[in-house]
């Protein structure tokens, strides 16, 4: 996403800068609050001077370009979940492992430990639960409408629970990323084998 | 688990009690540490003194039933985890549903976050590491014995991953804690709903 010509999720133009954009140093201020909260800073805890001195930029450079925290932690989580893949593959399996493998990230422990360690500032912020949610759903969209196209052309079970399905293939990918080697779960190919393991069945 | 008998993991018995252990202040002191945490503390920034005030208790109350804050931030997890359950029944189906059903708790959610949120802290403390390791190893362990008996038994495919399966099992789980409604999934009759669509697998 361009940063440039980015808007927030209220549909709104971000606030004007002041001078032009500096696409390296929205990143760094972005990564700066992702490396905060994935070292144990809470979100409530978060301030404004905390994530300037670790960018290493002045406060008046991260006000000019977003409004408050509430709209650069929201833009700090987009950013890490990346662009919404495209997909488009031969079948629903093939869409699936692309998706939980654009999904994944060699950040994938610190990006799980950011996710939960919001909910508690997004129990206390309706807004900020809303904008967090406006982030989120296009991703679970995105799962659930490669699920009920696999469910259209007979590759997958006509009664299938595409809302559970979709947590069947997200939360193992969020553990994983969180816990690692302690799940006994190599990274090695993991996509392909948890869709294909989730495809098959335990039964014999 | 009571506090009066219960060993440290490293299996000696904790600190001496300087008077009778008082099980109820035991538990308001667990609580507060899990409060603390689900409500967006780090673990490295809780204090002793912030869970005391929070339990109602004084310091030296604390002090006398744990040597320092991460045997105390162990023990929370364990009395989040709860007892580890004993399963038994008829079919490997049944005993999946048994364990997912005790893994779940009407404070998912909390759960859910606490366990996020010390991740850092283990990381940066490799003891606490280790003790986190000897609470929750024995829970993976368990599942992954009635995965390996229902292959064992025939209910189970010969070549199942019983590491991935157990993945497939709580890590949906844990998501539907943390992130509730947002997810589409109902939390009516979840661990039986989860365990049949995993058993079934997705093919049509």
């Amino acid at each position: 996403m361009n940063p440039m010509t980015s808007t927030t999720t209220t549909g709104q133009e971000r606030k004007a800068p002041g001078r032009p954009r500096n696409a390296q140093a929205d990143q760094a201020i972005l990564d700066a609050v992702l490396t905060l909260l994935a070292d144990g800073q809470s979100a409530a805890a978060l301030s404004i001077e905390s994530v300037a001195a670790k960018a290493g930029v002045g406060k008046a450079t991260i006000y000019r370009r977003w409004a408050n925290k509430e709209a650069l932690l929201i833009d700090a989580v987009r950013s890490m979940k990346g662009p919404l893949p495209e997909v488009g593959g031969v079948s629903a399996r093939e869409d699936l492992i692309a998706l939980v493998t654009a999904n994944r990230s060699s950040r994938a422990r610190e990006f799980g430990i950011v996710t939960a360690c919001i909910l508690p500032e997004l129990q206390r912020d309706p807004e900020l639960n809303r904008m967090h949610h406006a982030v989120m759903e296009p991703r679970r969209e995105r799962m659930r409408e490669i699920l009920r196209r696999g469910v259209a052309n007979g590759e997958f079970r006509a009664d299938l629970d595409v809302h559970l399905a979709a947590l069947m293939l997200s939360g193992p990918s969020m553990m994983l990323g969180m816990f690692g080697d302690a799940t006994g779960v190599s990274e090695e190919d993991f996509p392909a084998r948890l869709v294909d393991a989730l495809v098959r069945g335990l039964a014999a």
